[in-house]
């Protein structure tokens, strides 16, 4: 059984091209714990036997084996043989802290981010949103652009970064922001960070106090809503509409020192904010003398309509903080984003990003501003929307069985995520645990909303499922669903 | 002049081996630029005619100008030529944040992070303390396990890294641990971070609210007090005597939340904490219910007497959470670090590390873990030890000439750094300044204070001189010293 699973696996994967074979396998076994077919305490056969059974040779066996134990997956013990761990990743793990109470316990600040909009541990399976497929990077080119940059190996390439990071990066990332998002950005606007999460920190702490209410998106990005917390502001939840963030005068009696909004492909509804409300939100921040923290999320992938500009492209009056990180179109661990902050506040926040992060990796930082110069990035973004458009149309034929006047589905001209709306009764929470149960995760549209209680939905993301994946499951999806509808319905 | 200035630095550095040639150029014009030899607006030859005088190839100088263009040292004008530019980073350089004020402004909080304890723009000078000399790192062995480790090209490797860090070298971490600071680690509580400063930060943010009290020591580690502005809590100094942190009775009035101390090399007075004393914090902590961060700030160079247990080590009652980075063995722009926290925090902390974090940098993480199995790193650290047990001696010798009662050396025993203690009314800060005039960058004890006002010095950093340099330099510092305490005297 084991044997013809993991054969029809490579074969599959071998159909795919690319990845050599102990990959394959690799990817065959984890795929196998992860779906479920390998459970806990499972006792894998000998690498002698597999490497027979499977026709590969015994070192391509034990390779594959041994990336699975280092990763937590398998366990071996001497004389016993391979298990199936019990740790093995589980899904929708959500950890509940319990300190044994010994006098000392976590900060209310610490309980606080510990009980809300908590990350799964493992979250790559098909579907689960704000995921990429970064199989497809250039592995090989990116190996030795950094090899040529560690290569040249001055020390100053060791040190820490100062001024913002890496100057040729600084530029490569205003050149692109200027052609791409028509942003006349100069260089010395550029702060490079790790990516979103210490854009927001940074800009929180510079930009506010303690208690300082932040205007945000509701539902919003679960990463922003902690990046707050942690930095203790006051949220204040703005609903989001058709159009995008609405304030409306109850909202205005609670006015915010920074408002934080993802305009390009509003996280997770998926809406696109109109040019007209983008100038609104500018005229509420200057009303407010409020800054606004502009995530320009999946702005990278449009399918269909003219592009709007950036709220930093329309700000005249130096309010827009904005960001933007690579993990999108090269790979999430890669941890290089950034802040692009109006002229008066480039000398304050590049200083307190040094002072306060220590930030380093030039020779990283070095490779990218080559990748990104050469022509490399556009090429890997080209690559990455044409796969993901044709993804995103075999998601969409998926699920169209389902759809109707009350499955509607909202966000799919931009971005890798799209969202099917559902009556504002219907359980998302169990339906999405139901499709969970099926080997697929998706994420129920409520997990995502701080206050409101109205909207119910499924978020579905396709950037992380192989076009095979989506062909395969996509119906199943579209079965739940309907049955859920049904259900509601009767 | 330039010729020949430039001809005996790399003389002098061709001496010390291992740099091809172009890094020895651009150190040699590095050095000129920052010791002031070449000011700013300065025309350097064409590459042909450095290339002539220095019986270099044109190519190898047409590399080193590239490199200091880049880094912001030398601007090049086409049909112009390469001159110094005015941006080059100049000494002491300290930004009073000052923004037009169009309404919108920093937060207090940002406001205080910019005007106290800010880090110069470039720190890298002979005697500069808390640096390290990274030259020596081992960059080609590093830099082949680095290409392995992106060669092996698990997909997993470019994602997110989850669960606190990469097993092997959250294993390494705590094998190192066992080994060299005696201390019985779990693999399952040390947490990878990018440095302190994270640590920091994550510890701040779980374990304290907004206005708890954290007790430092004064005078303090300005990184430190960054993390704790910046996340909102209570600053309480507690001076520091020769043993180390010393709560008195008025300090037990504040209660704190968390404890912040260095107790292997104290920065920056260099004192070792007691046995005693750290018997006796760790029971001031048990008594208040505190958590202690234990940052083991240069616990890897110490060069007499019995090395002391960490307070970790001590704890019998899991309140310590103990912190190191791996950027004074390696260097500093590698950005990982460690944090080892009781059992009962492993899983909250590691939870909330990935929540606020999104930690990354896999392949990098894989390339340390082998780095320390294989002993590299024990090897590094065996050679550094040696290297800066050199550098010290020197340095004591070079300062002996202005020692007396009046002036005395306090922690030379451990660390890369020695503080020489003046008399309280002394001006430390204009002796700085006076010795920066001179090209040599040393601090002021009084500017680590935080309160305090009765302690006066000069904290030299022996890490990033070469032994030439104190050699050559030291009898200068020693000279200056002895002239501020003649006229101090008379």
């Amino acid at each position: 059984m084991l044997t013809e699973y993991l054969s029809a696996e490579i074969n599959r994967l071998a159909l795919l091209g690319k990845l050599p074979l102990h990959r394959q396998l690799y990817e065959a076994l984890r795929s196998a714990v992860l779906g479920g077919k390998l459970t806990s305490g499972h006792r894998l056969p000998s690498s002698r036997d597999l490497a027979q059974d499977l026709h590969l040779s015994r070192n391509t066996v034990i390779a594959a084996l041994n990336q699975l134990v280092i990763e937590g997956y398998l366990a071996s013990h001497v004389g016993q043989g391979t298990f199936v761990t019990d740790r093995a990743p589980a899904k929708h793990t959500r950890r509940k802290p319990v300190l044994a109470d010994q006098g000392a316990k976590l900060s209310s600040r610490g309980e606080a981010l510990l009980t809300h909009f908590c990350a799964a541990q493992l979250e790559i399976y098909p579907f689960t949103p704000g995921i990429v497929d970064f199989t497809a990077f250039p592995m090989a080119l990116w190996q030795r652009l950094q090899h040529k940059h560690w290569r040249m190996a001055y020390p100053d390439m060791l040190d820490y970064s100062y001024s913002g990071g890496y100057a040729p990066l600084r530029k490569a990332v205003s050149d692109y922001l200027r052609v791409f998002r028509n942003m006349p950005v100069d260089t010395e606007q550029v702060i490079i960070t790790t990516g979103t999460q210490q854009s927001l920190e940074l800009c929180s702490q510079l930009l506010a106090d303690f208690n300082d209410t932040v205007w945000l998106e509701d539902p919003a990005y679960w990463g922003a809503v902690k990046a707050f917390m942690a930095t203790g502001l006051r949220l204040h939840p703005v609903a989001v509409d058709q159009q995008g963030i609405a304030p409306q005068e109850a909202d205005e009696a609670t006015p915010p020192r920074l408002i934080y909004v993802t305009p390009s492909h509003q996280y997770p509804t998926g809406t696109v904010m109109s040019l007209r409300r983008r100038h609104a939100i500018l005229a509420a921040a200057r009303h407010h003398k409020a800054w606004i923290l502009e995530d320009d999320y999946d702005s990278e992938f449009r399918f269909s309509g003219p592009p709007i500009a950036s709220l930093a492209g329309l700000d005249s009056d130096e309010r827009v903080l904005y960001m933007g990180s690579f993990s999108k179109v090269l790979y999430p661990g890669l941890k290089l984003g950034y802040l692009v902050v109006p002229k008066r506040l480039a000398a304050p926040l590049k200083q307190a990003h040094y002072d306060l992060n220590r930030p380093g990796q030039i020779p990283l930082q070095a490779a990218l501003a080559e990748f990104i110069e050469m022509g490399h990035f556009a090429t890997a973004l080209r690559n990455a929307r044409q796969t993901y458009a044709e993804r995103r149309r075999c998601l969409l034929e998926s699920l169209r069985p389902c759809l109707g006047s009350s499955a509607q589905i909202s966000g799919a001209e931009q971005g890798l995520h799209l969202c099917v709306n559902l009556p504002d009764t219907l359980d998302d929470k169990a339906l999405a645990q139901r499709i969970g149960a099926m080997g697929l995760t998706v994420r129920p549209l409520s997990a995502y909303c701080i206050r409101r209680t109205d909207i119910r939905g499924i978020v579905i993301g396709y950037g992380y499922a192989p076009f095979a994946d989506i062909e395969q499951h996509g119906p199943t999806l579209a079965k739940a669903m309907t049955a859920a509808l049904a259900r509601y319905g009767g």
